[in-house]
Formats: C-alpha cells, sequence, structure tokens
C-alpha cells in the first residue's frame, strides 16, 4: 500500500542541510578543490568533509583525485527525483503551473 | 556568504521520511481524519503521529478538532520553496527542462 523509496529519503536529507545545500551551489558553478569548496565554511575541515560523505552517499558529489588534490563535481541527477516528487503537489500551491508536472514527465 | 533558510531545512527534514511522504500523498486526496490517515501504516497510532508533528511543525499539515475526531489537512505551501530551490538544478540534469525556472519566477 505504501510505497517506500531509499533514494528520496537520502536525497531530501541531504537537502536538510544549509551546509550541504551551500555546497550543491557552490558546486553548480563547477569542479572544484576540496579545500576551495570548504574555506567558506565557518567549522573545520573534517566538519565539511563529514557533510560532503553524506552528498556522495547520496549521489550528489563525487570527487577525483588529481596528484595530491581531491575535486569535487555536483551531480544533480538525484534532484531530478526529488524534483518529480514535488511536482504533483504544485497543483495545489499555485493553479496557474499546472502543467509544470506534464513538463517533467515529458 | 553562505545563506541559511531554516524553513527549507524542516521543509526537506519532513521530506526525507517514507512514511511522512506517504501521508503528504494521502492527505493531497484531501482532510482526513488522523484514524483513517494513520490506518495503512504498519506501526502504532503513536508513532504515527509523531511523524505528523514533523510534518505540522514543517507547516505541511494542519489538524483541526471537530467532535471527538480530529482532521488532517495538506498545506502545501512549504513544498513551493523546496521546488524553487531545486529548480535552479534542472540545468545540470536535463537541457530539455531549460524553461522550468521561468516558469517558477513567473
Amino acid at each position: 500500500m505504501v510505497y517506500y523509496s531509499m533514494d528520496l529519503d537520502i536525497t531530501f536529507f541531504a537537502l536538510s542541510d544549509p551546509t550541504r545545500r551551500a555546497i550543491i551551489s557552490k558546486l553548480a558553478k563547477g569542479e572544484m578543490p576540496i579545500m576551495e569548496l570548504a574555506s567558506p565554511f565557518d567549522m573545520s575541515l573534517p566538519a565539511v568533509s563529514k557533510h560532503i560523505r553524506v552528498l556522495e552517499k547520496a549521489g550528489l558529489l563525487s570527487r577525483r583525485k588529481q596528484g595530491r588534490v581531491y575535486y569535487c563535481r555536483l551531480n544533480a541527477r538525484p534532484l531530478r527525483e526529488a524534483t518529480k516528487w514535488l511536482a504533483f503537489y504544485q497543483q495545489f500551491w499555485d493553479a496557474k503551473l499546472d502543467s509544470l508536472s506534464n513538463f517533467l514527465e515529458e
């Protein structure tokens, strides 16, 4: 009766933290060394790394090593499923967006 | 430098659980007595009530009492902010959806 999707759990959980959303926002500008990614946050590198691991587990971030530097990159694909889940509910908050669901189904 | 939105934290957290998403899905059909809402879930009423409180805190559900019965109703508005946050990223997962952001801005 009740449909469970583990992926959506992990995606929405990853998005429920402001630091993780800010990391996603920074990576939208392109691949970035982990030190540069971590620099604006008022927390230790291990604390930022913990958030990065949550994003990796959610499939939202991938990491590659070049020389001694780790680069992080955004994988936005899981956000598509989250957006599709939400799209159904737009009919309840704004009638003028009725075709959003159709948009996402096409 | 980093933008924090408490509301988005709470909204995305509320969505990170399959029971809470299923409650939202059921309430999309209309207002419902809490007992009817809780019935399909393989858990105790207090356990479902805990999820309902998380949804209430997120502003996604409201409750009213009529006689001895509590009725629950969906408030989809917070989902709009979540959808708007996600809409920016559609450019990274599918080029054909380029106008989704414009849609939501209109």
